[in-house]
């Protein structure tokens, strides 16, 4: 049975989904931010990078989101959430998740962990002033060339629909009205409305 | 036949690296950085993010390097260049390929790319001044837990190793010694040995 570390309102939550949604057989660990738990030596051994999220296979612990979506994926493949079967297919699936974890979700990190890339405090709040920009600009992106709808890829959803949703639920803090993308509100809302989304976000609320 | 769209000193040595040690047939068109070439709008209806590597393949546009070093491995079999029969395998080599891509060429991303983050003149000078020490965190990482060596899943060349290079290539200009990472030295080394990584080194520098 796979273990998931997890922390609330993180990137974790895509890969929540995925094994909810793959019907996989899965305990989960929510590791507390606010007391700097993933800096714990305790944490530490199990992911040397001190973030989350992280998951405990019978072969071995993974990290990084787009890695473990597509091995959630792979490991189910009944539930459907990947064309492992078309490369290059499965390449644009691997492409867009690698766009959301290399390029917006980092853009968004300089609201709130500037200090990964500068000591100077006026240096970190003239990041925090440019993430509506640098986010908005990255959604723009997505909401006219990327995003296919219904789902991210089209009429099949895959392992990019819930990695887009969490960061997507970013937006309000990041000072961007969603009302401004109505493609990824409404598919944000979309995502809402399966089962195991709304199961998932009241687990890690609660 | 493959086309990729590449620039010189730039991420998209490792897909032009994979592309060499698959045996594909394939052209390459430079991107002139100096001349903005990557904002043409000739470019942009390539690539919209403005950005190297693309690939053109018979099927579409690919872009970010973790999915095209995965479609060519896919692509090409008998090269032999991911683990593709084993989802765990397979899902440490993208962990490993996912961490260079969103952690590491970030993290030096911060040394010339830094209005990316910020407008502030001052700001992008802090981010220069960090870039030393956030790189060789991340190698300290490589260094001690990731590189299994002889190659970085150990004794299979995969995806992950010309990737590996192409951004330890970058150390000396980030202002770091090597020598502080003996295993991933010796990685730089051992991969120019290789008559792929030759001959396109090579290449991109004429």
């Amino acid at each position: 049975m796979m273990k998931l570390y997890f922390a609330a309102n993180t990137c974790a939550l895509a890969s929540h989904i995925a094994l909810e949604e793959a019907g996989a057989e899965y305990s989960t660990v929510r590791i507390n931010f606010a007391v700097h738990e993933q800096r714990s030596p305790e944490y530490l051994a199990i992911n040397p990078k001190g973030r989350v999220p992280a998951l405990i296979t019978d072969r071995g612990i993974l990290t990084e989101t787009p890695a473990m979506l597509a091995f959630i994926a792979q490991s189910f493949p009944k539930a459907n959430l990947a064309p492992w079967d078309d490369p290059f297919r499965f390449a644009e699936v691997q492409a867009f998740n690698s766009y959301l974890c290399s390029t917006v979700h980092v853009a968004h990190a300089h609201r709130m962990r500037g200090t990964r890339w500068a000591d100077d405090p006026a240096a970190i709040e003239a990041m925090k002033r440019k993430v509506p920009d640098s986010v908005g600009a990255c959604f723009d992106l997505i909401e006219t060339k990327m995003l296919c709808g219904p789902w991210v890829m089209g009429e099949s959803h895959t392992i990019c629909d819930p990695y887009l949703f969490t960061i997507a639920r970013w937006l309000e803090g990041d000072g961007i009205d969603p009302a401004r993308f109505p493609k990824v509100k409404a598919h944000r809302d979309r995502m809402l409305e399966r089962p195991a989304v709304r199961k998932v976000v009241a687990a890690e609320q609660g």
